[in-house]
């Protein structure tokens, strides 16, 4: 997948995506504990990258966090700053953060980083660990995959996907300057298996 | 291992295991959210089988959780009686809840079943079922084991535990009448995988 070909699948469903998934109430209790309790041990700006419909970003901001929102596709940024005002958003993406290197205090990647081809991951990862303090945060959602192996491909509803081994994903994020502290992972019989990775910049 | 066995090995160690684990601030905060928000939806009391110092069944109290704590061990009973008056607790084991068939809204087995050998979990499991009222919740804390494969044991600071890959402890708990409904894993650096299974009965 290209930036521009994830922009595009989208920008033309930003509304119908906001609609079903652009709230808290959308999210499983478990990732909300997740999430905040880990922005809460911070220090510094968090950048929430790949933000969407913004939620997130403003669910940071209500608990205290000092949060700025960057989505590469401009309808999600248009709707963050409508449904969201006084909360900090702008169009960017995860190769191009656009802030000083190691100024950030974390940097949430909420199944943002799902549709970077692995042969891209790296270089996504790169960029995050540049921008990111030394003991500064890492918090990855992501789709799980198989227990052995590499990313695979899946037919993800608004445009092609992949899901990682947890302990694949972790190995990148190692390799691009992180410990890796814990993965999660949650399984239902309905929906694909969630994980999510936590990370501290070495 | 038998009842017997454990019950001897947990209660020459009740006192330091609840210095070390007796209370929430030993509970890791993914766990909390998931055990309240787990009870918070039940209907009607809830048994913590294999409740130890006590610490979960009186956090569940606190929570508004009509609960009561079990245990073999009568030292845990004891500590858990001096440390949380006013809270519910008394000597059984999962084999025996002494509750009149289907009474029950939901149970607890927070690392309470990793005692049990593999031949011997069905039978704890067939126990919990059958006090529990259709549509009533199980959830069971467990250390998580390989991806595939059966339960194998390993050398827990008390005495012999066992490890499950959660699709295998799964399996066994489907079997017993339950409906699986969600599975969490979590692994860090320093520890074993944790796990946990949400059920529904049938």
């Amino acid at each position: 997948m290209s930036g521009a070909t994830v922009v595009a699948a989208y920008g033309g469903r930003a509304v119908e995506y906001a609609a079903a998934l652009g709230t808290m109430a959308s999210v499983h209790p478990s990732d909300r504990e997740l999430v905040i309790g880990w922005a809460r041990a911070l220090t510094g700006r968090v950048l929430d990258v790949g933000c969407g419909p913004g939620h997130w970003t403003a669910h940071l901001a209500a608990t205290g966090a000092d949060v700025e929102g960057i989505d590469p596709t401009p309808a999600f940024v248009d709707h963050a700053r409508r449904a969201h005002p006084g909360v900090a958003f702008r169009v960017a993406d995860a190769e191009h953060l656009e802030v000083p290197r190691g100024s950030l205090g974390g940097v949430l990647a909420w199944y943002s980083l799902i549709h970077h081809h692995p042969d891209d991951i790296d270089g996504a990862l790169a960029s995050l660990a540049d921008a990111t303090a030394p003991g500064g945060g890492l918090l990855v959602g992501f789709f799980g995959g198989d227990a052995v192996g590499s990313a695979e491909p899946f037919d993800h509803a608004v445009v092609t996907a992949y899901r990682w081994p947890a302990s694949a994903l972790a190995a990148r994020i190692a390799a691009a300057g992180y410990e890796v502290l814990e993965t999660h992972t949650r399984t239902s019989r309905d929906d694909r298996p969630h994980a999510a990775i936590l990370a501290r910049r070495t």
